[in-house]
């Protein structure tokens, strides 16, 4: 397929105009008067190796406090970024945050089991919440979060990382302004081959499910973010190759929808390999979509009419929390709503239903 | 991803090597002493754009003869392809092949539910048979066909064109030889936007199916290559947006299979939009596939650890004629065999009533 240059410049430009005004944080012609402190809760690799580099890289967001449970982390973080000894809590001290003005946020980034607790925590201590995803493991946990922090005046909101990904925001305008015409089927898959059997994410109890909740999530958010609707109709099957190692969670689970729109999905998470991770959407007037899609960094794709999309590269947890401290500063919404992960919960308990039902399950 | 130029050319090298041992018709020193003629029953968009052109590429065949109820399109043929008016039949004057020399093989590219009738006739009058894919719309009438050819001592091969295109063999090969692994899950896809309502497509007693029949057969097919093995469990679920147009087959399925060395996939079929025509196989160590996959021309893919798997194009109708050819001349079997042909109908019969009973099918 021929790509024509100055087409495909204007259609990043475009892009790029869109994706920006979606990105209040990547646009501030100044930076807030104070940088809004950040609470990390929950030291394991996200947090270590993506969300505190990421916090280094913002404007308007700074390292605050820690919360964990491991002293020789605790020791770790304070000499690295220089934290003072009243920044430093433990998963039962995370009270004493109401006395500390630094901290503004809290970043939930702990088993998905246990983000609503910690969350809690944080909204006591008068905090706001930004939470990992997927946002808790029951419907009824995520209103209870939503509802402590509504009560608590506090801003919720989830890390959903796509929302503000510039080649994802490109496919959103593809799909809303109907690029390619419009969109009626869409393929999204997105896995791992996961390692150490002991980690939580194979613990019912801590992760609530397996890839399902932890990448098959990142497919749904596609669909719904391309619909901008959300599924009437799910219908899914799962199959397990490893029954030790997969006691707990499901390996592979593949789940179809239907949106009110006409849309129809396919999509696939699994634990059993790496190398799934795109998603493609077929159009009344060809296709567009990205492999990969769901890296931190290195997504990219294409038009069926030629364009590459193939933005520069942008640390996705650097404009997540430069987005959600503009919320909170400038007192507007986020777009990465406790509403929206609430939601997201929902459909996933749907999957797991069908699955459980062996047949489709209505949501309309 | 980096390209490794070397690793590449070596990785191409190799391909092509295992590519042209599995296609012997594209490495004849000499062409056999005498063409075998083919003729084409049914002179539809296949026959007239892909097909007849590919037999003027081919070293051991040539159009012989033609099939057809159309006058007009009879009168055509014969002035652009030189025909006598004796190798001009319709479908009730089929059986006076038997006295034409000329003729060695019935290519039968009429629709699906016509193919056993045609099969059979060319087979009474002594011919050998290559049958467009699906072979027919169900196992019986598929049996039938293998069995009429079998006790005529005819040859009877399919048109699975994927079979002979060398970029899908570079992925099995890449299967087979666990160059990346173990092959754990395959997500393939393939649809199209389908035109003319009043096609026989879209007819039930003429089609057998939907878009499960005609393009869903190669994310089945492929799914069998790369695995090597039968499928041993099947789940399927059904999605219709246009209920007028895809009145009476389907218009978008998706389905699971688990296969007995533990790979899943995860496939759909669409007569909905274009855009879907890829696959990618996630193995322990990375992935591959093609993207797109299905297109006559232009089929290319990637592999996780750098090179692109683009082999130079190959007219796919002519190869798998060159081979088809080969076997009968040199009295091998061939590679997509009735057999294999009566298998895919099998596996979408069972898609089918999976989506009807709506619970999984065991093949087992």
């Amino acid at each position: 397929m021929s790509v024509n240059p100055r087409r495909q410049f204007l259609a990043r430009s475009a892009a790029l105009a869109a994706a920006t005004a979606l990105i209040p944080g990547e646009v501030f012609g100044q930076a807030p008067g104070r940088k809004l402190g950040v609470a990390l809760c929950g030291l394991g690799s996200l947090s270590t190796n993506q969300i505190a580099p990421a916090l280094l890289k913002t404007r308007n967001c700074r390292l605050a406090g820690i919360v964990t449970g491991t002293p020789s982390k605790a020791a770790e973080w304070k000499q690295k970024y220089g934290l003072s000894d009243n920044s430093i809590y433990d998963y039962k001290t995370m009270g004493r945050m109401s006395d500390n003005k630094d901290i503004d946020i809290v970043y939930v980034v702990t088993p998905n089991a246990l983000h609503l607790e910690h969350a809690l925590a944080a909204a006591a201590a008068g905090k706001h919440v930004f939470c990992e995803k997927p946002m808790e493991i029951t419907v009824k946990r995520c209103q209870e979060m939503v509802d402590a922090l509504k009560k608590a005046g506090r801003m919720l909101g989830v890390g959903y990382r796509c929302q503000f990904e510039p080649n994802h925001l490109e496919c959103v305008r593809l799909a809303r302004e109907k690029v390619l015409g419009d969109v009626k089927v869409i393929d999204a898959n997105f896995g791992f081959a996961i390692g150490d059997p002991a980690q939580w994410r194979l613990k019912r109890e801590l992760a609530g499910g397996g890839a399902l909740m932890d990448v098959g999530i990142y497919c749904l958010q596609t669909t719904r973010m391309l619909t901008g609707e959300d599924p009437i109709w799910i219908n899914a099957a799962e199959v397990k190759t490893d029954a030790v190692k997969f006691k707990e969670v499901d390996e592979t689970i593949s789940w179809q929808t239907k949106f009110p729109g006409g849309v129809v999905t396919n999509c696939v998470s699994t634990y059993a390999a790496n190398g799934l991770t795109g998603f493609r959407a077929a159009t009344t007037r060809g296709s567009f979509g990205l492999e990969p899609a769901y890296f931190y960094g290195g997504n990219r794709g294409k038009r069926s009419d030629g364009p590459e999309i193939n933005f520069p590269p942008t640390d996705q947890f650097a404009v997540e929390l430069e987005d959600f401290a503009d919320c909170i500063i400038n007192k507007r919404p986020t777009k990465v709503s406790g509403e929206m992960g609430l939601q997201d919960v929902k459909y996933l308990t749907a999957i797991y239903e069908s699955i459980k039902k062996g047949r489709p399950v209505s949501l309309a």
